[in-house]
């Protein structure tokens, strides 16, 4: 194959997703199948490390990410498609990993403090939280992964792999590529209020979003607060709906600045255009959203041919990682 | 079957055995196997928490270790004798049990914080060591183990096993039974200067020892300090010799301790005595070592049929934990 590398990718199935994801991740990774050889992976276990006490949404949330990714161009003919837990070679490598990485390296992960902080009684975090760059590491490793689409905040975690990497072959013999991480120009995408967009904070637009409830949801999104009546002029670049408008309504985008800064357009009506884009936009996701939904044995399938091929990968390179070790 | 429940028990492949491993533990276990379904483990896996650097020795250690089970009398008809790593169910258990516990828990184990305080340097604590207990916790719970024979020592590592099956039978339903610990009343054998036996201190008696160097070595033993001449009577409560005597010259207990105290038996003699009974005690061991020695694939044999009886148990249980985690 004539293509750059191996892409390893993955998303927790911690539960639905909203437009940030299609815009920031998925959007790219449609275009990286060009590319690379791709493999995006859904973290059933990584989702654990958080949310293990009540699982019961757990097989619900993986159909419907894949269902997404599908949707939204993700094309498992050309990529492989898999489920975590699906391979077991990734829990033995990660065992291995964890043999050569030291507690105090794994205490020093930038994303590891920030979550005790977060989850503050430094009784309750959990081991898996500790161990989670050492599976992420073994998620990348076990298919030999070049390159890591990331944003600034994984930044951290792809050291550790690549610190990993680096060990293992010191130690043991030149085993795994040093993968690289492949910052993106990421296109953040801020939530109805404001604030980031996350399905904690309860302010985001999800792609299994219904027309009605996309358009009350824009209905509620914060607009320019200088702007109260529909005569003041109003400021599109301290606006919520206008970011959206930029990727949404591009072909929209000056008449809609036009008519908030001398006043002709009222929020509401931008807000309805804006739902409106965002209704186009989606229709085609939600139409092939609908054909999966309607024939259950589609995801089925995919997913037991992704396992297929990434164990297939992962017991090679299982092989040999135990040889190199001489685990035999 | 009648037997009163599933003993799970092993060994780090560290090294070769000694006369203290002996009657410490194998004797142990050869009587268990008459009143317990007995599975013994070769713990490869854990040999790499403080050995991974150099894994050059590890085949032959796993290999010379069964060759010294078999030897000492365990028996492969009755019980599964297995190779850890040759089971990568337990790494899988292993991953999904670090969620459930914290890192805190681990933190507060004993044998971690002895070897924290050991190792030193904190910055050189392998990650692997403070998952030391939930691999172990891992072995025990695949094979649904109800007891654990152990040495004082290892009790805080069967309380985090027992911690363990009793929060993911809260969290997800009853799947584990709780494994109760086993004490037995063990024999524990010092080392030729009178130290604990320990490998690390080069003060042990080797089960694969030849009769010249199990002489030699009897002969560097350290005797009642206070009888320095022949004719000074001497202590037998006190000399290392005696206490190797009381073990492996049961029938010459009586003569010998007379023989000290009225200083008609000298320590050149007394340790003649000795030598001679520990090459009597272990010629059948000796003689059944060649015989596994010279046939490799007898040993082949039982690790093989051993992995398979292990994975049956073991992958059946993994379906059980994935369904009630909601894994699938």
């Amino acid at each position: 194959m004539s293509k750059k590398g191996t892409i390893l990718s993955g998303m927790r199935s911690t539960g639905k997703l909203h437009l940030g994801h299609l815009v920031g991740v998925l959007d790219n990774w449609k275009q990286l199948q060009d590319e690379y050889n791709c493999i995006f992976e859904v973290a059933d276990w990584h989702a654990l490390t958080t949310k293990y006490e009540d699982t019961s949404e757990l097989q619900e949330n993986i159909r419907d990410q894949v269902i997404n990714w599908i949707a939204a161009g993700i094309d498992p003919e050309r990529s492989i498609i898999f489920v975590q837990s699906h391979v077991p070679e990734i829990a033995e490598l990660n065992l291995l990993l964890s043999m050569i990485v030291s507690v105090s390296r794994l205490e020093r992960n930038p994303t590891y403090k920030e979550q005790v902080q977060e989850l503050g009684v430094k009784d309750s975090i959990p081991f898996g939280l500790l161990e989670y760059p050492v599976l992420q590491a073994a998620d990348i490793l076990v298919f030999k992964g070049t390159t890591v689409p990331v944003g600034e905040d994984q930044l951290p975690h792809i050291e550790i792999t690549r610190e990993l990497a680096r060990r293992f072959n010191h130690l043991y013999g030149e085993t795994f590529p040093e993968p690289e991480a492949k910052l993106g120009e990421v296109t953040k995408l801020l939530g109805l209020d404001g604030r980031k967009m996350s399905k904690s904070y309860g302010n985001s637009i999800y792609l299994a979003d219904s027309p009605e409830e996309i358009e009350r949801k824009v209905k509620s999104m914060v607009t320019d607060p200088q702007r109260i009546r529909l005569k003041d002029p109003g400021n599109p670049e301290v606006c919520s709906v206008y970011s959206y408008h930029k990727l949404f309504s591009k072909d929209r985008v000056e008449e809609v600045a036009g008519g908030c800064r001398n006043a002709t357009l009222g929020c509401m009506d931008c807000k309805k255009i804006l739902s409106n884009s965002i209704i186009d936009y989606l229709s085609e996701i939600h139409q092939k959203r609908r054909e999966l939904e309607e024939n259950p044995e589609i995801i089925d399938e995919i997913l037991a041919e992704g396992a297929k091929k990434a164990r297939a990968i992962a017991k090679k390179t299982l092989n040999e990682v135990r040889g190199a070790m001489n685990l035999r």
